[in-house]
C-alpha cells in the first residue's frame, strides 16, 4: 500500500509499481489460462452416484420443477448463480474491444463474486451490440440464472438495457457501471464528509464525466442527502446548464436532468470552471494520468476531497492529487489506499440480494450498502487514506448482505422470509467457505504457484 | 448391478432396485441445491492479486485479446468451456417439461462433463421453443465458449438447429441426443456382433422409433458397416416404406431417406412385424417399460441382440427381455449391465475436440470415439453383459480423447498441433485431475455426506 507513504517514496518507485500488476498480469494469464473453473458440489461416491444426479434418478426433480418452477431454487444451483453479461463495447477505460477481449475482465469479476461473496458467477460475452438483441438474449437465458449483473456496456445503450430489462425481465437486473459504482462511492463521500466536518446538504461536489458510472453517482448521491443544485457536471464539451439543449428529447435524460437541475450557479465552461471552488470532485472520465491537472485541484476548496475513478489509471496520480492540496484522495485501484472499487460492493449485494431471492435490486437496496459499507470502515476507524474498508476487511460483504436482504424484506420484493441471524450466518458461512476452498485448493497444488519473476 | 444375476434375485428386488436412484434423487437434490459451482483456478495469495486478475492488471490480456481474438483460448478458460444449451422440450423420456425443469439434467450432465471428461460446462436453458431465437442465441453466446452440446431439443427442430449452428457457427456444436448417443449404440453394436459372431453387412437390425436418436443411430450404423437396405425401421404409426409419403417433402427428410432406402424386404405393418426374424433391436422410442412385449423379443432370430434406450425406464426392464431369448441386452441405465449411455462418450469426445481445438465435431470423429469405445471394452473382456465398458473403466475417455483428437488432426480440422503422446497425456492428466479434485473436496467437507436413508 502507498498509504500515508506517498511522501516517502520517489515518483519513480510509485510509478513502477502501479505498472506491476500489468507485468503479472501478462505473465500470469497464459500461464493459468483461465481463472475460474466447475467443480462438482455434490457427492460422487462411485459411478453409480450418476444414476442419482443424471438419468434415470434426475427425473424426480424434473418433474417437481415442472409442476413448480419456482423449484428450481431448491433443486438446482439457481439460488447461488448470476451471468456476468457484456458485449464488450466499454470495457475498463479500453473501449469497444470486443466481447472475446471483455472475457478476462469477465472471468475476473467472476473470480471476485466467488471469492468475496460466494456468488457463481458465469461470464457470457455476446457477439452483438445491438441492445434490442442484448436485451432479448438475457430475456432468454433467465431460467438458468438467479440474477445477471450487466458489465461494460457502452452509453447511453446501457441505461435502456437496464431500465428496460428491471421492467421485463423477472429475476435482478444489475449494471454494475451504474449501481455498484455508485454505491461505493456515496459510501465514500458519506466517510469523507464526516472527516472533512462538512454536511450533506450544504457539500458542493464537481463531477467530471457525465457517463454512465457518474450520471448513476449523481442520482445516487441526492438519494443519500446531496442537494441536487450543488453538484456541477461536465462532459468533454463542458459543464452541464439548461443552454446545452442537444441532450433535450435524446436517450441522454439523465444528461438533460442535470442540465436542467443541477449547477444552481449557473457555471459554464470547461473542466477547470467545473472543479474549481468545490468540496468535491468525483471524477468518471477517461484513464489518466494527465486528464486532469494539479492547478485543477489546488483551485478547489480547503481540505478537498477527490474520487478519481478511472480505469486501470486514475485521471491524476494520487501523489498528484495530495500535493495539489487534496487531503482525501480515492481511486478505482487496488494497490493505491481508498480503493472506492465497485469490488467492494457486488458481492455483497448480490449475496443479500440471492439470499432473500429478492426479485429486483433497488437503489434503497444499494444506500444501504453503502451506509453499511461507511460503517464498516468506520468501525475499524476512520482517517484520510482510510474511508473506505479496504477488501482486507472481509467482514463488509456479509455485513452488506445483511443490509441488503432486510432492505429488500423491509420493502416487500423479497420471496424469503428469513430472520437477521439467518441472514448474516448464511453470508458469513457460504463466503468464508468460497476463501477456504480456495485455500485449500492452493494448499494442495490443484492451483499451482505462479511463474516466479523473470 | 444386476450382472448375471438376473436369474438369482426376484423381479420385485430387481423393480426395487429400479426405483432406488429416483427415491435417492428426491432426497439429495434439496440437500445439495445444485450439483456444480464455480471455484476459482488461478492464485489468490492475498487481496492484491485483484489487481492482476482484475484492474488494472487484466487491461493486459484484454488488450492482447482485442489484438487477435483466438488468444481468447490461451489467456482465459475458454479453451476448457462448453455450454449445454436446452428448450426444455424433450427432457429423458419426459417430453416438454420446460427450460427450468431441464436443469437438473443438465446440471448433471456437467457434473459429467467435468469428472468423466475434465470439461468445464455451464448448463444454460433456454426461455424459447422457436428455433431460430435457439440458433440465434447460441451464435450471439459464442465468443465466451469453446464449443456446445445442444440437449433434449425436440425432433425435428433439433435437425434444423444442429444443420444451421455446424453450417454457421465458429465453434463446434455437438447434439448428444443425435451424435452423442448414436456413438455408443454403434460401439456396442461392433461388440454385440463380435459376441454373436455377426457380419456387420449381414446383420438385420431393426429400430423401433424414428426420433432424433435413432435417425442418428442409423445413420452412424451404415458409416459403420450395417448395409442400410438391412435395416428395418418404425415409428409409432408402424414400419417405414416408400409408401409413407406424408414425410416427403417435409422436415423429416431423416425419416423420409429411411422410407426410400431402407427395408430391402418391403416390410410393412407395426412394431411386432418391424422387430420380427431381425438379429439386433434399437429401440429409442418411449419411456417403458411394457412399450416392447417379451413376444416380440421372442419373435427374433437366435442370440437376439437388444439395445432398448429410453429413459428413465428402458422400453421392456432387461430381464425380461432375457427370459424372451434375448442373450445380450442394453440399456441407458447406470444400475443395468451394458449402459449404452452417452456418459461413456461427450466426455471423451469433447475432450479430444477441446484439446486439438477442433472447428468442428465430424461423422468421423465419432465412429472413431465408437472404435475405441469397443476395443476399450474388448482390451477388459467381452462378455455377454459387458460389451461397452462400464464408466468406472476411466481410461475410455483419454482413450476416445486420443482418437478424437487424432482424426480431427488428420481431416485437417484441427487448429492445434500436438503430438499423440502429448494428446493422451493432456487428457489423462486434466481427467484425472478433476477426480482427485472432488475426492480432495469430500475428504475435506466442503462436499458434504449425503442425508442418512430414511
Amino acid at each position: 500500500m502507498a498509504g500515508d507513504g506517498t511522501k516517502k517514496v520517489t515518483k519513480e518507485e510509485l510509478l513502477a509499481k502501479a505498472y506491476k500488476p500489468a507485468q503479472d498480469a501478462k505473465r500470469y494469464h497464459p500461464f493459468y489460462r483461465g481463472k475460474i473453473e466447475m467443480t462438482p458440489k455434490c457427492v460422487i461416491r462411485d459411478l453409480n452416484d450418476f444414476g442419482i444426479w443424471y438419468t434415470p434418478g434426475v427425473a424426480e426433480p424434473c418433474l417437481q420443477i415442472k409442476e413448480d418452477p419456482l423449484l428450481s431454487y431448491e433443486l438446482t444451483n439457481r439460488w447461488n448463480t448470476i451471468a456476468i453479461v457484456s458485449d464488450g463495447t466499454r470495457v475498463l477505460g479500453l473501449g469497444d474491444i470486443g466481447p472475446e477481449a471483455a472475457m478476462p475482465v469477465m472471468e475476473g469479476k467472476a473470480l471476485i463474486f466467488k471469492y468475496l461473496g460466494g456468488v457463481d458467477a458465469v461470464p457470457i460475452c455476446l457477439d452483438t451490440k445491438d441492445p434490442d438483441a442484448i436485451i432479448e438474449t438475457v430475456k432468454l437465458i433467465q431460467p438458468s440464472f438467479g440474477g445477471i449483473n450487466l458489465e461494460d456496456i457502452a452509453n447511453p445503450k446501457c441505461f435502456y438495457i437496464l431500465d428496460r430489462l428491471r421492467e421485463e425481465a423477472e429475476i435482478p437486473i444489475w449494471h454494475d457501471d451504474q449501481q455498484g459504482t455508485a454505491t461505493i462511492v456515496v459510501a465514500g463521500v458519506i466517510n469523507a464528509l464526516k472527516l472533512t466536518g462538512r454536511k450533506m446538504e450544504d457539500t458542493v461536489v464537481s463531477m467530471v464525466g457525465a457517463g454512465a458510472a457518474n450520471i448513476a453517482i449523481s442520482r445516487m448521491l441526492v438519494a443519500a442527502g446531496i442537494t441536487k443544485r450543488n453538484i456541477i457536471m461536465c462532459d468533454s464539451k463542458g459543464v452541464l446548464h439548461p443552454g446545452r439543449t442537444e441532450f433535450e428529447g435524446t436517450e441522454y435524460e439523465g444528461k438533460w436532468d442535470m442540465c436542467l437541475n443541477s449547477n444552481s450557479g449557473g457555471r459554464t465552461g470547461d473542466m477547470a470552471e467545473c472543479i474549481r471552488d468545490t468540496d468535491v470532485l468525483v471524477a468518471s472520465s477517461r484513464p489518466g494520468p494527465g486528464i486532469i491537472k494539479k492547478e485543477m485541484i489546488a483551485a478547489m476548496n480547503e481540505d478537498a476531497v477527490v474520487f478519481t475513478c478511472a480505469n486501470p489509471i486514475p485521471e491524476i496520480w494520487p501523489w498528484e492529487a495530495k500535493e495539489a492540496g487534496a487531503v482525501i484522495v480515492a481511486t478505482g485501484r487496488s494497490d493505491f489506499p481508498n480503493q472506492a472499487n465497485n469490488s467492494l460492493g457486488f458481492p455483497g449485494i448480490f449475496r443479500g440480494t440471492l439470499d432473500v431471492r429478492a426479485t429486483t435490486i433497488t437503489d434503497e437496496m444499494c444506500i444501504a450498502a453503502a451506509l453499511e459499507i461507511a460503517k464498516t470502515a468506520e468501525d475499524r476507524g476512520l482517517s484520510n487514506d482510510h474511508i473506505v474498508p479496504d477488501m482486507t476487511d472481509w467482514e463488509v460483504f456479509p455485513r452488506e448482505a445483511l443490509a441488503v436482504g432486510m432492505k429488500a424484506m423491509e420493502q416487500g420484493i423479497a420471496r424469503n422470509k428469513v430472520s437477521r441471524q439467518e441472514l448474516y450466518e448464511h453470508a458469513e458461512s457460504i463466503i468464508r467457505r468460497a476463501r477456504e476452498q480456495t485455500a485449500l485448493l492452493m494448499k494442495e497444488g490443484f492451483i499451482p504457484p505462479p511463474p516466479p519473476d523473470e
